[in-house]
């Protein structure tokens, strides 16, 4: 593909500042429209040592206001990004809707670099393909722009650059050994691009090949191309500016047997056997959690439930004996207004447990098909692509080794009723409810369906649902305590 | 002072128990009241290995709602983290207002850990205590309530305690090599932590020596002390909450000759001179750049000045051909609501550059004692606080080996005007100006007072202000050019 690729393109002074000059006005307009429409742009550069991605880079922000992107220079991971899945620390950098990020480099050193160099098996950069194809196929759903840009020169024309560079003095130091050795190695670099060109130029984030022989063709070919997809992306956004849909119809709720109506809610256990495997299994658990450490292998429990089934409770047993130097809680409320700038899976991808440790979400991304699914927060599209869009993360974080728990506990509306009403009456737990409980609970029906959908939708083998019958407290903590503790010997064994 | 302590604490089951409930229910209204007054809580545990910190720490979580804190494992600094001031990561990691934060070890690991192994010269840890208490005054000056607890165990009660474990098949990995190495050093630590524990035992965050021989006893001294921590806390609040200074009394502007007349704003360049010094500079900033990369130097730049003085073009035309890969221009606007639940220097503190790379500051901290000063965004308590607290932050930059760059970009009032107008008139430029700097351009007087007393009290050694004379500007982005030049080469020379 690249061989084809003329590269002896020219450009003129007169007929370079003339689109340059139209183009920055441009570019510095689309700047604004997409801060005040909400659109993120993510913009990437990759390419040959030498073909000029930092003078690139620095004239495009040289062209924009700066209060409006930042530049994230990517190289080795370090410690703390090796112990997360490896797009862990791009999700990081994605930009608020509304700003700029420019990647200097970027995930593709997972299929290039790292392929050249040999640091992983076939078989995980050859996934790594699908997992980055899934990434920006998620980001432009949600509206982002994607521009990705590859700088070719030829190995000719490296070579030249670079030994231009080591006869001055002042800029020899650019030039180093590993640079020398990348060039030698030319060819087999070329495969791995045309690879990751071929398999990852899809509709929604196209490649640009950019001809970086000559700077101002270079230079012009970027902003063109960069205007043009801001310039869609924003075109796109007016166009799906129409009033948001509050809700889907009031959909009947099922009257057939559904998976929720097959639980058996009279499970219980006595209580001096509830005491003896209660202290039994929390040390136990607290056993696994050493060897997980030393093995290294990351741990998400996603705790869900109605209002007041036992989640806090639940939890609190769970953790009794563990080191919280092990463990980390999240309580998931609504997001705040820097996470509802960013793509809704931001926030959770940020919180992934680092290797050997265990993250225990309260509540979680499921909201997304739950909470914001019933009251009109998002639209009917974007709960339903969220099925497969959490499938997806949950793939990339299995993938990565991670045991993955989820927990769904049930209780039935009567059950609840009781419980609101005992936290009324107690002085103690009143802050425990409050208005929203009662509105929630008035819903019930169309959380009903929602849950169905959701066990349904995103019970993969890699990541199922455990439904946990919680009218008794008793057995609900017995049971998660349970489920974690064969999950993980499970992956132990 | 620690030999004096006695430790032979005891404490009955029936009457821990009764303290243990009453001050569970406390603490945990007490979490509701901090939080619903927006009072952050800081709660440090330093102590000896096998002290119990782990199971007092799991204790002090299960009574709280997870909703409401973190827990801070602190280890060895992270390469990322050696890169900048040492509290750097402990700034990062302070609770958002009405939150608590848990440290499982600490900042004193410097004095302690640190001082012990002999991984810093004498003056260097010795300067961290001075920074310690400036770190927790300034935090507990903005209402956090910070609680320090040292567990304290004999060397004999360590050894059993060692030992014990040893004698557990599932346990014995718990005591390491190193531990019974610290152990053997128990003298050493102890004249260590006595050092810091009398250094840093301030009326504003006093330390409480737990006697940790007794589980039972240590968990009531450090819950009910706990308790009282936050109580003060929540009472000091309250009685503070009187309505909120909204501005100083309209002082008359000063009439006398201050350091803003005495700026000679007829100074100008003549264009080829301009053209020709520009450049020079620029290739010289670049080469510095690569020099503080090569010699690990951080380097922070600020511009402060009027509206349309000139901020953006001058930063632009320093960074033209600076290697975006080595520096990052932060625009401050208004704290969003995350950065506004934290201490106000919280944004800054996690912008510092790490070793070797440059950070620019389009608009800075500054904006506490200017726009916050004049609008009442602040209490004149807190912005008249705010130059002390400046000082010593940009002290610890410049005490880590920072080059700090200040600029005050001085136009006069007519000037301003013109500029506004030209905006004004000029389509591809109108969004640059908008109806608050006209109506910021009203207060000129109240600015320039604010203006004159910030120059004049946070003009130090390590860290002076240059007033930039920008009627002109040529002759102001030559002046901040060759600033930052001079003041990069006078450190590396």
């Amino acid at each position: 593909m690249l061989e084809q690729v003329v590269l002896d393109q020219k450009l003129g002074s007169e007929e370079y500042r003339n689109a340059i000059d139209a183009l920055r006005e441009k570019l510095s307009r689309l700047q604004r429209q997409a801060r005040d429409g909400k659109i993120g742009v993510i913009v990437v550069f990759e390419g040959w040592d030498a073909a000029g991605k930092g003078t690139l880079i620095n004239q495009v922000m040289q062209y924009l206001d700066p209060r409006g992107f930042n530049v994230h220079s990517i190289k080795a991971p370090t410690q703390e990004e090796l112990f997360r899945p490896f797009l862990w620390r791009f999700w990081s950098r994605t930009p608020e809707k509304g700003r700029l990020a420019i990647f200097d480099r970027s995930w593709y050193g997972r299929v290039i670099g790292d392929r050249v160099d040999n640091l992983l098996g076939r078989k995980i950069w050859q996934r790594s393909y699908e997992e980055i194809r899934t990434f920006e196929r998620q980001l432009t759903a949600d509206g982002f722009v994607l521009a990705k840009f590859f700088l070719h020169i030829s190995k000719g024309e490296q070579r030249k650059r670079f030994r231009k560079l080591e006869s001055h003095p002042s800029l020899a130091w650019r030039v180093t050994r590993e640079d020398w050795k990348r060039h030698e190695q030319y060819e087999e670099y070329m495969t791995a691009i045309e690879g990751a060109l071929a398999e990852t130029n899809t509709d929604f984030a196209p490649w640009t090949i950019v001809e970086a022989e000559n700077r101002k063709f270079a230079t012009v070919k970027v902003f063109q191309t960069l205007a043009n997809a801001i310039q869609e992306g924003v075109d796109r956004a007016s166009r799906h500016a129409a009033p948001h849909p509050q809700r889907e119809a009031a959909n009947p709720v099922t009257t057939s047997r559904s998976v929720l109506d097959e639980v058996d809610l009279s499970l219980d256990v006595p209580h001096t056997e509830y005491r003896r495997k209660l202290t039994r299994l929390q040390k136990r658990v607290r056993e696994l959690e050493h060897e997980i450490y030393m093995k290294r292998i990351p741990v998400v429990i996603v705790f869900e439930g109605w209002d007041a089934a036992g989640k806090g409770g639940a939890i609190k047993r769970l953790t009794k004996l563990m080191d919280p130097r092990g463990y980390e809680v999240i309580p998931v409320a609504a997001p705040n207004d820097v996470e509802k700038a960013h793509h809704y899976l931001w926030r959770f991808w940020a919180k992934f447990p680092k290797a050997g440790h265990l993250t225990i979400f309260d509540r979680s991304w499921y909201g997304r098909v739950l909470v914001e699914r019933v009251e009109g927060l998002c639209s009917p599209d974007e709960y339903k692509r969220a099925y497969r869009e959490i499938n997806e993360m949950e793939a990339q974080f299995a993938g990565f080794g991670a045991v993955i728990v989820k927990f769904w506990l049930q209780i039935d509306k009567e059950e609840q009723l009781q419980r609101f009403e005992a936290r009324q009456n107690n002085p103690a737990k009143q802050w425990k409810i409050n208005e929203e409980d009662w509105r929630n609970r008035d819903k019930w029906g169309l959380y009903e369906r929602a849950v169905e959908d959701m066990l349904t939708k995103t019970s993969t083998a890699y990541a199922p649902w455990t439904i946990v019958e919680s009218n008794s407290k008793r057995h609900g903590r017995i049971k998660t305590l349970q489920t974690v503790v064969e999950a993980i010997e499970k992956r132990l064994a």
